[in-house]
């Protein structure tokens, strides 16, 4: 059975020695954050992860979820498990305190999303979706809204859940056949079926807050197929009086089937069909429009539409997230097995002669894979990190320009960690696996578990190659290239700063040549995809591949500075520092290699994928 | 649910275009394999494992195998499909006329195991497994067991099973526990447990020969830690009178349990358990030595093991091909989705523009998803066909020399084969399973099942990395490199007979580019190993890839020059030929950009891999 130990010390290592993040005194909150405060969040969430969520998380996968006469069961323990949750305050770590939530920065509340997704990723779904809703109701709904729905979301009283898929329709939202009709009284009647609803139904509350989108007809009753019509609506389970926010009667919201799925076992992903179901919607309209909190008006139709986008983008960060989770659990019972597991020899000779035969750790194939693994699982962390503190950052900094920098910043990383951290943590998955051999495939030991769970990663909140699309097409070309130079010049800087330094050689130098491939593919899309938006298209892929690489390798050449600067000062625990000496090496020398495949691929351009028939791909 | 079209024309091109096979007329059986015989055959399997074995596929995965009563009941309609395999004459393609099988060579044998194995792994393991099993004891069992449990695996009335695997040891069979104690009949009474044993029991036959590696005890009584008193043994479920075949009785083989498993989960994966089970010892022995048929005498211990590693060798072929089998219908069926789901626009503008959104085709990073596996997929096969070719030509061909080099490049090739061919067929299901967006994760569509049947294939027969270390210490080196010279003289040979030709350029340039690497790549290890055996390991997986793009190269630029001289003759289906053209390209111009990257990190040698102490990797 696996077990796991949250990575604290790694946290705190990055928030205090890489992003000394209580030095920011001006963002709200972080003069708090000392290591003292720091460990006894951290430590505490740990332990809750590793004692209450991860005994549960084979137990999920084993039982699933049951819908019986209309009403989903979690798995044995859940709902006790969620109270506690709540209970103990995990859920609202970054509510504001008005809410009775610990406003917490996000480098916290991430932090604590690792954790609790490696301890149980369909666990950790149940809450984290519901932060996703509360925070988009909080930003798009009416002061009642606040006062009563989202106050109990806050508490854990009621869950949320998002819900944007059509069996027809996922990414291409214009497509979607959900329809929502204005009533009297200023409330819309909503019919249609959304599926892969994460959560969308369950036994552990009494009331769950869709958090749906639908288009609106035109006065001619018909839906157009266009995406200035499609809103943004609250959907209760048990409609809630306004006043009181007691729960009144059952909408016209029920749940279909739940998937059978290959992972994530113990989230029910539910298909719902929405029959005359009373539906708000947010962001206001004409009708219904009112002052909120602080006096303005919200009337725009896109202003429901942002907090729905707003709520993707927190979504696939987290997403990404979990990615790193589940490397970093799979990671920790894959190298523990490789110190027990024995056979043969090492190839220089028996190094522990007294035994029948050494442990497979001797093998350097075997450590091969578990420190290229540890490497991305570190890297990825602490690169998720400084996008969660760039967060904060673009909120609450002072000044403007640094608020638009790390705006741009965080923009253009959230697809690059969504997908290449969720391929990575799918392979390193793979890995921790393969170390068991035939062992790995047996469900008793929960390794298969790690990698069917992480495959999901890949998948939701828009797949993959959606994601590489979004960055080429969207996040790299945006405000001329905005964010795309910023980055560039961090990294530019980074390097020139550190290039005189011979103790960094060993990081720079990779450094700088994939940085150069990744101007050079930069370069290339500059000039060849404005020919044929194909080359986009074909780029994207190797281009997102760069780009983790870079910013990864960037993230390791820090962490190695830090670490010279703590050895040569002759501080802090050596080990710890020339561990990360070497894993910064390793990403370094293991991984730029492949940035002259990506650029190579990127300057094929698109013709020969173009070049067939789509009916030669089924010949 | 999936379909499946078996690649009928793929395989006549292979057969008839690239290794013209029926101008082999010196080897026995190849005169007959005129294009309407093996067009004949080819269908017939074809229908067969579309009709009968496919739609079991999912039936086997959703149902798995249960263990009641100490018995094991297979899914629903395996039994009956197992029968009608076997009238058919499907489980003896291969086997001798005298046995009642077809004495078809392993070109079509593995034709067919490719086929049946896309249609339902998890049923064609029972047969494969059984064919593995009586070739072992067709090869090293006495003359009643050929004529009597031979002859009855052959039929299909009783099956076969490999039983190596013990709890605490796979690969390294020096640490097996599992005894044989002579008796004075000759016979042996064994004890101990095996696991994973597929097909290990079921209810589609009456018996269950088991074919099962274990140790014969000192005078002293012990067990040694050492593989020479490793044997070969012979263990049916239910004892056979060696007078007359028939079924006496129940020997002391029972299922412990049977495992709960990722997937094939069609397949019984049994623990099985010796107590005192009669055990005949096989490959001869002084007290039961007797003439074999052809009247050699088969005295030494190591005739058995050698009849075990011989199934062992014929396993991992068939494992590869099981990789290539899941990428191939995997990717039938995540291609024909492409097709037909709608979302978004072509990047180039609307290609449907009636239809309210294009195809998904229209995407380039869709494509270079499928062009790539399409790449690997036709790439693996080409190279399957030749290595099944070179075994009739190691054990028939008239000239010495010719024999040894098949024999060389066969076994140097079918580690490359069990491990490359199974990491991109995993793959490959994953890019099938990707095009599907979230429904890929669903049951209901059946791609998660390719990804999970498709997982075993990288750990089962050894485990991947147990292959590249094969590789590079054993098969690279054997006979002072002699296979390594053959692989590398014919590959050469080919650059300098099409290099003047200009046509054939943009094949024999990048294949001659990663030529040049693995060559460099090989002299590295030449230099580097003996110094540091643990620079073999290091390098063994980067070494495995290589060998798997340049192998899969001078196949791709083989079937460029094949269509190009059928393009150019104005001769058959000019878009199957164009197509082929394409798919050259998109391996070799995509692919040999990696080899660079395995160069590179082959030359890191092992000493980073090896600087961290054991227990920093639990750190």
């Amino acid at each position: 059975m696996p077990t796991y130990k949250a990575p604290v010390e790694d946290f705190k290592f990055l928030f205090h020695e890489l992003l000394e993040i209580e030095k920011r005194e001006d963002l709200p909150g972080f003069a708090d954050l000392t290591p003292d405060m720091t460990s006894a969040i951290l430590e505490g969430g740990a332990k809750f992860c590793e004692e209450v969520l991860q005994p549960l998380n084979q137990v999920g996968d084993e039982h699933g979820c049951v819908l019986e006469n209309g009403v989903v069961r979690t798995p044995p323990g859940f709902k006790e498990a969620f109270q506690q949750f709540c209970e103990n305050g995990w859920n609202r770590l970054g509510a504001p305190e008005s809410m009775g939530g610990a406003n917490l920065p996000s480098v916290i509340t991430f932090a604590f999303s690792e954790m609790s997704s490696s301890a149980n990723q369909a666990f950790a779904m149940y809450p984290g979706l519901t932060n996703a809703a509360y925070g988009a109701l909080a930003a798009t709904g009416e002061p009642w809204m606040k006062e009563h729905v989202v106050s109990r979301m806050v508490s854990g009283e009621w869950t949320g859940t998002m819900c944007l898929t059509e069996p027809h329709c996922g990414t291409d939202l214009k497509l979607m056949r959900t329809n929502a009709v204005e009533q009297e009284d200023g409330t819309y009647l909503m019919n249609g079926t959304k599926i892969f609803i994460s959560g969308g139904d369950h036994d552990m509350t009494d009331n769950i807050i869709h958090m749906v989108i639908a288009k609106i007809p035109g006065e001619d009753g018909k839906l157009a197929n266009d995406l200035s019509t499609v809103n943004f609506f609250m959907v209760p389970k048990f409609l809630v009086d306004p006043e009181t926010g007691e729960m009144t009667k059952r909408n016209g919201v029920s749940v279909g089937s739940i998937e059978k799925k290959m992972g994530i076992k113990g989230n029910a992903t539910c298909v719902l069909n929405f029959d005359n179901a009373v539906a708000y919607k947010l962001g206001g309209s004409p009708k219904t429009a009112k002052k909120t909190e602080d006096g303005k008006e919200v009337k725009s139709k896109s202003a429901g539409m942002a907090g729905m986008f707003g709520m993707m983008n927190g979504a696939r960060m987290g997403v990404g997230i979990q990615g790193i989770a589940v490397g970093e659990v799979s990671l920790q019972n894959g190298a523990a097995y490789t110190l027990e597991r024995t056979a043969g020899r090492a190839l220089t000779g028996a190094q522990n002669p007294d035994d029948a035969a050494d442990p497979i750790i001797v093998y350097p194939d075997v450590r091969r894979l578990l420190l290229q693994s540890r490497a991305f699982v570190e890297g990825a962390r602490a690169l998720a990190m400084y996008v969660s503190m760039l967060f904060s950052v673009q909120n609450n900094a002072a000044d403007e320009k640094e608020r638009e920098e790390a705006s741009d910043l965080s923009q253009l990383l959230t697809p690059i960690i969504k997908a290449y951290f969720t391929d990575k943590g799918f392979e390193t998955a793979n890995a921790s696996m393969q170390v068991f051999g035939g062992h790995g495939y047996v469900r008793d030991h929960g390794m298969e578990q790690f990698v069917r769970d992480a495959r999901i990663n890949q998948v939701y909140e828009g797949a993959n190659g959606v994601q590489a699309l979004d960055l080429v097409a969207r996040k790299m070309t945006m405000k001329g290239g905005r964010a795309t130079m910023t980055f560039f010049g961090k990294i530019d800087a980074f390097i020139k700063e550190n290039e005189g330094n011979a103790e960094m050689a060993p990081y720079i130098t990779p450094l700088k040549v994939a940085y150069e491939r990744l101007g050079k593919a930069a370069g290339w899309l500059m000039e060849n995809a404005p020919k044929n938006y194909n080359n986009a298209g074909s780029a994207s892929y190797e281009m997102l591949n760069l780009f983790g690489v870079v910013a990864l390798g960037w993230m390791w050449a820090q962490m190695a500075k830090v670490s010279l600067a703590k050895l040569n000062a002759g501080e802090g625990n050596a080990d710890f520092y020339k561990r990360k000496l070497l894993l910064a090496k390793v990403w370094l020398e293991r991984e730029v290699p492949n940035t002259a495949a990506y650029l190579e691929r990127i300057e094929l351009g698109a013709d020969d994928l173009m070049a067939l028939e789509a009916d030669a791909f089924v010949a």
